[in-house]
């Protein structure tokens, strides 16, 4: 199913937010106002606001700070990619140039942190002490979530249980933070608050285990940017895990992470993963897990659009190609 | 009159200050918590947490309140501090290597981004939505005048304004978060908030130049890291600025921004500084005409040795050596 068809019960919502994101692009200083409009403009997804909006669906919908909150996961979320890119030296990203390859990795990091701080302004701005609470502690987790993967690049000896939890910190708490909010600042009852933090936690791991599979199996074309970038930046994911499981001998992988940044080792260990359908079958299926597990209990919910196109969010996660 | 002295009135929520500082380093991953005892131990003048405490001693002193946020703010201020320094890649600050010299820029940008987080949780956790606002826009203030100070490096084209502008967002605005957050936790009538918060914003800008002067007339003893530090990285300051009306003809500041990256430059900037008691003057008497500004109104709250002590605080901020 296309994302356009599922995000239906959002899509005037969604072009609510489109619209607060270049509201945020309105400064009285030109080099800011460009930097934002280069780095909101309407060229992701917009995955993670759509969840806050269908989770605003359930109860009492106030789309007034519904919408301020999703516009925030947004601008969040776009705030941690520039850091990221910025710290991975990163040139490309969904097809364009990143903000630190054209401005430098300098203003990259400045940005990421006006972004910051534009985010939590709007947070702020629902009044509401749970989400402005989760915002606080979502990015702390984040981070930490970051600096463990930096922590541990091209370090051979991590468990898959360390995978796990680097996705939960890193993706999940963010997708789990767009769901919470949506479902507190409708006035969820606690018990469907819990299901739908359970849903985007689980959706969230789903979605970094996918795009850990991407980035063997995709095309530069499709993900907009490099193949093969984890390998690069020595982030052990659960394919190469498999890889380095699968292949004790001789594995490129671990050629690549004791001798570092060899073009050739990646290159081969993204063929061997290619010419694997056991590896990418149980990647999958450790995806498919979570996405069921996201779903467990979504029956609980009132039954509408909403219910239904979180549902076949979890079903575009699993087969989604970018 | 030495800090010690002047902190007196507040020197027993510093303590506690300090000890929240230590307990924001108790994290269960050892690598982050050697990062953060790092970056937060006390080695610095913690000048802008006292502001905090003596601004919340003038109406209903709620210390459980105020400690945090003087807490966040210090934090805060730390982040900033780290992201500079990544940025500018610079070697060292307070005597000690920087988190970037240490651990790499990665880590350093990572680590700011947790720090943030932790000051905003530690001022959402006040409860208070007028400084969790205020946190939040101060946080895009001080952004934007690091942006535009990264995107005005090695412009010789720019008015005193512009510097006063910077000065008040990359500087002020954390000195006013500092006293309105302190003043607003209390309770203060409006008036008095709005008092203490010309006061944080007139002694930040007097701070910004006093530190502006240093960098061209201190030791690196004294400084704790290397003069000349802002030419360096294409700043261009009030003493600079004098520098280059004084001086119009073969100036070494219009050399060095016309050429870059001339150390020969930067010894004769500081030189010449040195030896024109003109320029130096006139900083000062620019500094002493904002704590002028600052100091005011300060007669027209309470008083008592809070008062006493944000009046030696001014005269501190001109004085200091380091």
């Amino acid at each position: 199913m296309e994302l356009n068809t599922i995000y239906g019960p959002v899509q005037e919502d969604l072009a609510m937010v489109e619209e607060k994101l270049r509201s945020a692009c309105q400064v009285d200083f030109p080099h800011l106002a460009e930097l934002l409009e280069y780095s909101l403009k309407s060229n992701g997804k917009r995955l993670r606001p759509v969840l806050t909006l269908l989770c605003g669906k359930f109860y009492d919908y106030t789309p007034d700070y519904l919408l301020r909150m999703a516009t925030a996961v947004e601008i969040m979320h776009t705030a941690t990619l520039i850091h990221d890119d910025a710290i991975d030296k990163s040139m490309v990203r969904r097809r364009q140039p990143t903000v630190n390859r054209l401005w430098g990795e300098e203003e990259a990091v400045l940005l990421g942190d006006y972004l910051f701080a534009e985010a939590g302004a709007l947070t702020a701005s629902t009044g509401n002490l749970r989400v402005i609470k989760l915002f606080a502690e979502t990015l702390k987790t984040i981070s930490r979530g970051e600096i463990n993967q930096a922590f541990n690049a091209f370090n051979l000896e991590q468990s898959r249980e360390q995978y796990y939890q680097r996705a939960a910190k890193k993706t999940a708490s963010l997708f789990a933070m767009a769901t919470e909010s949506g479902a507190a600042l409708s006035q969820a009852p606690e018990a469907s608050v819990q299901i739908l933090i359970e849903y985007g936690y689980n959706l969230g791991i789903a979605f970094q285990i996918v795009d850990d599979i991407l980035d063997f199996i995709g095309t530069e074309e499709e993900l907009g940017k490099p193949v093969g970038c984890d390998l690069a930046q020595g982030t052990l994911t659960l394919p190469a895990m498999l890889l380095l499981e699968h292949y004790p001998e001789d594995n490129p992988v671990k050629r690549l992470f004791q001798r570092r940044d060899e073009p050739d080792s990646i290159r081969q260990a993204i063929e061997l993963v290619r010419s694997s359908p056991a590896i990418i079958q149980e990647c999958y299926q450790a995806a498919s897990d979570y996405c069921d597990k996201a779903c467990r209990d979504l029956h609980l919910l009132p039954q509408n659009a909403s219910s239904q196109a979180l549902s076949d969010l979890a079903a575009f996660v699993i087969s989604r190609q970018k």
